[in-house]
């Protein structure tokens, strides 16, 4: 498990030309530092008298950025496992008309896994993206920028794990589960783009 | 030094109310993820015999991917160390007026530092982004969504910091070091911006 190893140590592995860890793992970590500066942004408001009225609001928020980093924390360690598996699947026997046909449909079906985990990032770099928008707008405004650069890495962990759902989604023969796969991820991406700015735009009509 | 911390341990501070780390840091370690995942690009490509024309290029590109890493690591713990200077300077006493006048030189001074800092990420990420445009057009076929990945995650870093280089930038009363901060920082945030089509741009050309 990554997460309990150095910041070095991920780096050193990430940086070698080793097949994981690769970018859908430094995707998830971009997502699990955007919501834990959205959950810092949360408890620095929360430790405010001048914030009373809003606390209740922000408690929740909290709990879903704390909520949305754990997931993060995990999606990086799951990326390495679905890219782990997608790699064996390629290396398997194909002599035999059985061992290929198995092979194909081992392919198939990690391609889904390999797809599905970055698809998840973006989903949650979503539903992060919406979380930092309301704490923009009603957060402690000595650490806005806090919450535009936790915003901007939600974005970038939407963004880089879109390529990894592409790379995937692009090997997939079953037509209807492209579709789904790829309507699903247009909408995270759209949400994201759009919530960057509202982030930007809230934290102006502040400072 | 977070660097030699667990994952788990940096991301749980961040999200803790504690002054930092903050999203200074968290911009410089996404510039670090940036490089990894370039390098990691440049030695995959180093191992195929196919690329053995480009070898000498990459291996350059490689040299100077390795050397950003390890600034963006540097910067990652100075961005933590000018953040408590700051914050020392702001907590002095100001009952003299010579208490006064030496508070507010210090804290410009360390106004200084605290912009300078996140301003060498952006600058780092806007070296970063041109070595990607670079390895996006001669890198290996293969891994060409990670050197995508890794120009988000450069970019990410540069808009992170930029937010917090405005931040302190806004309180430094020398007009003329202001100005040229401003320029340093605006001619940076557009070879990033510019860089990001780019490879972009030339990975689609190559996929």
């Amino acid at each position: 498990m990554y997460i309990e190893e150095t910041l070095h140590y991920y780096l050193d592995d990430l940086a070698s030309a080793k097949p994981t860890p690769g970018g859908g793992s430094a995707a998830a970590l971009s997502g699990a530092m955007g919501a834990a500066l959205a959950s810092m942004v949360c408890r620095i408001t929360i430790g405010k008298g001048t914030y009373a009225d809003v606390r209740q609001e922000i408690e929740e928020l909290l709990r879903k950025t704390e909520y949305l980093r754990s997931r993060f924390q995990q999606l990086m360690q799951e990326d390495i496992e679905a890219y782990g598996h997608l790699s064996g699947s390629y290396k398997l026997p194909r002599e035999t008309s059985e061992e290929r046909k198995y092979r194909t449909d081992m392919i198939q079906q990690q391609l889904v896994e390999a797809a599905l985990v970055p698809l998840e990032v973006v989903e949650c770099a979503a539903e992060l993206i919406q979380s930092c928008q309301k704490i923009a707008e009603i957060g402690s405004i000595t650490v806005l920028s806090d919450i535009e650069t936790g915003a901007i890495l939600a974005s970038c962990a939407g963004k880089g794990a879109a390529f990894m759902v592409h790379i995937n989604v692009r090997s997939i023969k079953d037509d209807t589960l492209v579709i789904e796969l790829e309507n699903r991820l247009n909408t995270a991406l759209s949400t994201i783009a759009e919530g960057v700015d509202q982030v930007t735009n809230r934290v102006r009509g502040r400072a």
